[in-house]
C-alpha cells in the first residue's frame, strides 16, 4: 500500500485545488490546455463589438457585481460606499476589507484568480495592500480591452443572453468581422413574454408587436411572434434558450381559457395565481416544441426569489444582490411538463438548473426518465448555479451527477456572468472536476487509464459542450 | 503526533474503500466474514428452488436491471439496444461502452465487483475488453447457478417480497429441502390492496376475495382479508412486511366514510385524493396493528415518482428505469401515524426509508421519538436506498443516523435487487461501514477498543437483524 | 509540494479535531483563551444565585438532559430506568451501556470533554468502567458548585430564556454581588403570549395582566404589555430575545379582526390556523419593533415538530426527549416578515435558526438580503442548532455561511443547554472552527497569514459576540 499524498499547498499556487498528483497532471496536461465555450452568460455583444476599456478595477469589478455587493454589504458598509456615490478608491477599500474576512467564500478565489491571470498580481487583497492593487490594477488596465480579456482566456464561444424584440445588431456585426475568432451568439430568454403576472406585460406586448409587425391579440399571437423571432434568432447563430422561472409551471387549460387570461390581463387587470400559472404553462410548452423543432437547447433555471427586500428594490431595481434561494419543491411539475413533451415527441435537449441545492438528487434523476438518441447526456443537470458557484456546491453537483447519471456527458461550466473577467471561473471548475476524478483515481474507484482520463476531462471541459450545441471546433 | 495515512489504492484491489489501517482491520478480520442476511430483496423464490442457469452474462446482468438501463439510456443509446431486439451481445456491448463514462458511479463498482467475485475477472470493463469479458463470463456461466451463486456469497437468510394472494408455494418447497441451507422467507407487500386509486384496484379485490374464500365487501372484509392472509405468510416463515407508498398517508375517516369510499372504487368509479389518502390510512394502520400483534417488521418506503414518462410507461411497463426521486416532505404525518399507534401500544418494529436524501435528518429524529422496549432500535431508519444506494449516500445515511441516533443497533444493509450477483452489495456496505468507523477512530474520535470495535462491526454487518428478525444462527 | 499532514490522533486528546498543524495552532494559541459568552441557553439564575451542589453525577447528567434520554431509550431501555423510579446508579450504569454504541455521536464527545474537563478522567466509560466513573465523579461533586463550573469555564456572560412576567429576581440578586463577575442577563422569550393557538393561553393572559397591572382585553393591550415587560427586561441587563415557532409566520390582518381572533381565543374558543398566524404575525411584529427601537437582538427558532408522541407526552410533559425536525419551509415568509419591519426601517439585529439542515443555504442566503450598517453581520445564521449541534452539522453551518456570507463576521457559538457542564460546547466548537479554517489554509484556500487568522478566530470565538451584543470585555 502507498500513501494518497493529499499536498499542501501556497496560497493559491499553480496547483491551487488540485490535491492528489493525479488532479495534477490531468489539469495541466488536458483541462487547461481547452478552449473555452461560455455557453450562458450576460455580457454585452456591444461591449465587445465596440472593444470597450476601463478605467479603473473598480468600474471593472464592482460597477455591476451583485455578488461584491452583497458580502459589502454584509460587512455593513453603507450603501453610498457601495452603490452609492463614495469614490471609486473609497469603494474599492471597502471591498478589500470586506475580502479579508471571506475565508471560504469563493469571492476570495475568483478575486485572486482574477488578479493573478489578468494583471500578474501573486499577492494578497486586503485593506492593506488595497492602493498597491489599486494603481496596478489601474495601470494595466490602460493597455487592456474586452476583446484581450476574451482573446487572453481562450474563449471560442460566447453565447449571451438576449430579449426576443432584440435587433441582434451587436451579433451581426462580430459575425462579419474576420480578425476576431470567438463566435458570439444570441441566447432566447422569453422571460418577458411569459410572466403575465410581472408588471409591465402589457408594454412588452405592444413592444414585441411592432417588433413583429403584427397585431398580438391572443396567445396564438404571441406563440406566433415567440416562433418569428426564434427564426431570426437562430438566424443569428443562436443555439440554446434560457427561462428564469419561479417554479416550472404545470397547469393545463384550453385555448378558450387560456385568451380569456390573456385578454384579462391584457386589460391590466389582476389573474389569479392559477391562471398565470395556466398561461405560463402554455407558453412554456409552445417555446419547448419550437427548440425541439429548431434543435435549439432549453434551459429553465428556478427556485430563486427575486427583490424580496422592496426597500432597496424601489432604490436600486433588480440583480442587485438581493435574491435568495427559495424552496419551491416542483419535481411533479417538472416531469409533467416533461412527460407532456415526450408523448408528442417534442422534448428538446434540456438542461435543468435549480438554485435550491437540496434539488440535486431529485433533478439527477429526472434526467434519466427522459433521455433520448439525440444526444449522449440529451437532458442535462446544469452546473452548481449562481449561490452554489463553490468549491463545495460543485463537489456536491458533480458527486450527485456522477452517482445518478452519466459524468462523462457532462457538459460542464458556464459563467451565467456580466464580468469580462469571469473566465477563471472555467478554470476553477475544471481545477474542482480534475480534484473530483483524481480523489476516484488515487482512491481506487475509477482505473488509472491515461487515455479515458483524457477523453472524460477534455468531454467535460469543452468537447461535450461542443458537440451539445453543435459548435464548430 | 502520527500520520493518519490515507492509503493510496490500484483499482479495486482488496482494500477497496478502505483508507485506514484501522478499516482494513475491521473488514477483513470481522465484516468480511459475516453470513449475509438479505432481508429485503426481490428475487425470484421460483427460480431459487429450479435452481435457474443463464445463458449469458447480458441474460443476468441486463435482464431486469433497470440500473443499468436507465445508465445506457443517458449514454443515447437508443432502446433497441437497452430492452429491444437487439442482439444480447450488442447489448452488452453498449453496455461496456457507456461504463466507461461512468467515473464516480457505483455501478462502476458494483459491475467490477460482481465481476472479481463471481467471474474472477480483474480487468476493467470497457468497449474496448468487453469482447474478452462476454466470452470469459459465458464460459463460466456453464457451470454456475442461483443457488451457487447464493451459497459462495454465505448468504443465511433472504426475504423476497410478496404479495398477499401469492401461494408461497415455492417457499414452502425450499423449506422442505434438507440440502439448501439458507432460509427463503416471504415478506408481505399488499400494496396492490392499498393502492385505491390505481388502476386494477377491483381486479385485485375479486383475486383476494377468490384467495380468501370469501366475499369483500367493505373495508372490514379487507381487513379480514389483509390478516387471514398475513396469518398464512406468518406460518410459512414472514418475518417482515413492505410497503411501497408515494407518501405516508395520515387523514381518519369513520367507518361508514371509509366503505363509502370502498364502495365507489369497487364500482369503477373516482375517488378524490382525500378520499383515497382515507382508506389507505385505515388500511395501513389495520396493517401495522396486525404486524404489532404478529411480530411482524413494518418496512415503509416512500418518496419514489414512480413512472412519470407515459409514452415509455406505456412501451415497457414499471420498474423499468424510469422512475424519479420525489419531494414529498410528510414527516408530520409519520408522527401521526406512529403516534396513533403508540397510543394504542400497536407500534410494531419499523424501519423508515426515504427516496429524498433530504429526508435522513428528519427520520432519524423521527426514530428517537418513538423507540420502544421490543428491541435495541425497535425504531429504523433503513439503509442508503435505491438512488442512494453508493458510497456517498452511505456515508450521509451512516453519519446521520450515527448523529441523532445510536449507529450500534443499526440492522444494516440488504439488497433490494432483482440479481442474484447483488450480494456483492453487503460487501460494497461493508468496506463502506468500515471505513465510516476507521476514520472515527483514527482521527481520535472513537477509541481503539478491539472488542468494543468488534461488537459494533458484527453488530451491524449481521448479529443485529439476526436478533431483529428472529432469525436463528 | 509539501504534505498536507493529516494527523492521527489518540482518543480525545488535546488535539482533538485538530487536523492540520495550522489548527492545532489556531486553536491551543488563540481559540482556547478566549473567554465564554454563552449568549442563549436554559440554566436557572436561581441555582445560580444559589450555587447549587449535586449529589452525584446521575443528577447532574441525567436530571434534565433530554439528548441523553433519548439515546437511552433508543438503546431498548424501559422508561423506569431512564427517567422513572430507578436508583440513580442504575441509570448511570443504563447510559453507559448506551454510550459505548453511539460511534460517530456527539454524545460520545461531550460527555468525554466534561469528564476530561470537570472531573480529570481521561479513560472512556463504558458498561464496565461505569462503577469507576461514578465513584470518581461523585467523589469528586462534593467539591463542586455551579459557580465553580461556571468560573473554570472562564464564562464573561451568559444570556438565561425567561418569560415576560418573571420577576427577574434572581439576575437582580446576581447582578448586585461583587464576588461572581460574570453578567448573567436575561432573554425575552414571549413564546406564550404569542402561541395563541397553544392550551394555557387564556390563563397566561391573565397572569400577563396581574404582572403590568392592567386588564388585557385587546392586541393593542397585549401588546403594550409585552412592551412594559421589555422595557422591564432591559433594565435588568437583557440584550436578547428568543422565539421558537414552529414556523416563521406571516399573514396579516387589520386591528379589527385582530381583536375579534383575540376575542374568540380569551372565550376559549377554537381558532383557525389562518387567525392563529394572523394574530402571531402582528405580535411578532410588534415585538421585532420593539427589539429594533430598544436595541434587542431577535432570535427565530423554527422547523421543530414538538411533542408528536402523545402518550409520552401525557406521561412526562414537554422537553423530554421527543421533538423532531420538521420540514416546513417558510422561505418566503421570513422574507416578508423581515421585509415589512425593513421598510419602516424597524429590522433589529436579527439570528436566525432552523432545525432543518437542508434550510442552511437558504437562510444563508437570506441574510444577505436585509443586512444593514447597525452591525457587521446585522442579521446572523445562528450556530447549528439542537440535532445539528455535531461535527457534521457544525462543518455544514459554517461551510455553507462562509460560502454565501462573511464567514469573519459569525458570532459563533451557544450552549442552548440545561447544563452546567455544557461549556465544554463551546470548546468543541472552537476545535471544529480551527479544523475548518485549518484546512482551507492548508489546502491554499486562504493566506497563511498569522494576524489575519488570528483576527477571525479571536472574532467568531468571543470578539464578535461581545460588540453584537454590546457586552463588555
Amino acid at each position: 500500500m502507498k500513501d494518497m499524498v493529499i499536498l499542501m499547498k501556497q496560497f493559491m499556487d499553480k496547483n491551487f485545488l488540485l490535491d492528489t498528483e493525479t488532479a495534477v497532471h490531468l489539469y495541466h496536461t488536458y483541462a487547461a490546455k481547452q478552449p473555452i465555450i461560455d455557453y450562458h452568460c450576460h455580457i454585452s455583444p456591444e461591449e465587445i463589438a465596440k472593444d470597450r476599456h476601463f478605467d479603473n478595477i473598480t468600474q471593472l469589478w464592482l460597477g455591476g457585481d451583485h455578488y461584491k455587493w452583497r458580502l459589502i454589504r454584509s460587512n455593513g458598509v453603507p450603501e453610498e460606499e457601495i452603490t452609492g456615490d463614495a469614490t471609486d478608491r473609497i469603494k474599492f477599500q471597502c471591498f478589500a476589507e470586506t475580502l479579508e474576512k471571506c475565508v471560504g467564500n469563493p469571492m476570495y478565489h475568483w478575486t485572486h484568480l482574477e488578479l493573478q491571470r489578468y494583471f500578474g498580481y501573486y499577492g494578497v487583497l486586503s485593506g492593506e495592500t488595497a492602493e498597491e492593487v489599486w494603481n496596478l490594477c489601474n495601470e494595466k488596465l490602460k493597455n487592456m480591452s474586452v476583446r484581450q480579456l476574451i482573446l487572453s482566456s481562450n474563449v471560442r464561444f460566447i453565447g449571451t443572453t438576449d430579449d426576443p424584440i432584440d435587433t441582434l445588431e451587436w451579433h451581426k456585426a462580430l459575425a462579419e468581422e474576420t480578425d476576431f475568432p470567438v463566435t458570439v451568439a444570441p441566447s432566447f430568454r422569453p422571460d418577458k413574454a411569459i410572466n403575465i403576472d410581472k408588471p409591465g406585460f402589457v408594454d412588452y406586448m405592444e413592444r414585441l408587436s411592432e417588433t413583429v409587425g403584427y397585431p398580438i391579440d391572443s396567445v396564438a399571437d404571441v406563440c406566433r411572434a415567440i416562433s418569428d423571432r426564434l427564426d431570426y434568432f437562430k438566424a443569428v447563430g443562436c443555439r440554446a434558450s434560457d427561462h428564469g422561472l419561479d417554479f416550472v409551471p404545470f397547469l393545463t387549460a384550453d385555448e378558450h381559457e387560456l385568451d380569456k387570461i390573456f385578454k384579462t390581463a391584457m386589460k391590466g387587470k389582476t389573474i389569479t395565481a392559477q391562471e398565470a400559472e395556466q398561461y405560463k404553462t402554455a407558453l412554456l410548452l409552445h417555446c419547448a416544441k419550437e427548440y425541439a423543432e429548431k434543435d435549439i437547447v432549453m434551459q429553465l433555471h428556478y427556485n430563486a426569489l427575486r427583490n424580496p427586500n422592496s426597500r432597496m428594490f424601489e432604490k436600486l431595481g433588480p440583480d442587485t444582490g438581493y435574491d435568495v434561494i427559495n424552496s419551491v419543491f416542483c419535481g411533479e411539475k417538472i416531469c409533467a411538463f416533461l412527460d407532456t413533451l415526450e408523448q408528442e415527441h417534442h422534448l428538446p435537449k434540456t438542461v435543468l438548473y435549480s438554485l435550491n441545492p437540496s434539488d440535486n438528487a431529485m433533478l439527477d434523476t429526472i434526467l434519466g426518465a427522459f433521455q433520448g438518441t439525440e444526444a449522449a447526456g440529451k437532458l442535462q443537470h446544469g452546473s452548481a448555479w449562481w449561490f452554489n458557484d463553490h468549491k463545495a456546491g460543485m463537489e456536491a453537483q458533480l458527486t450527485s451527477l456522477a452517482n445518478l447519471s452519466v459524468l462523462g456527458n457532462f457538459i460542464g461550466m458556464l459563467t451565467d456572468s456580466r464580468s469580462f473577467l469571469s473566465y477563471t471561473r472555467h478554470e476553477y471548475f475544471r481545477r474542482i472536476l480534475c480534484m473530483f476524478i483524481g480523489r476516484l483515481v488515487e482512491n481506487g474507484e475509477y482505473p488509472n487509464d491515461e487515455k479515458a482520463l483524457q477523453k472524460l476531462v477534455e468531454g467535460i471541459c469543452y468537447k461535450n459542450a461542443a458537440a451539445y450545441f453543435a459548435i464548430e471546433g
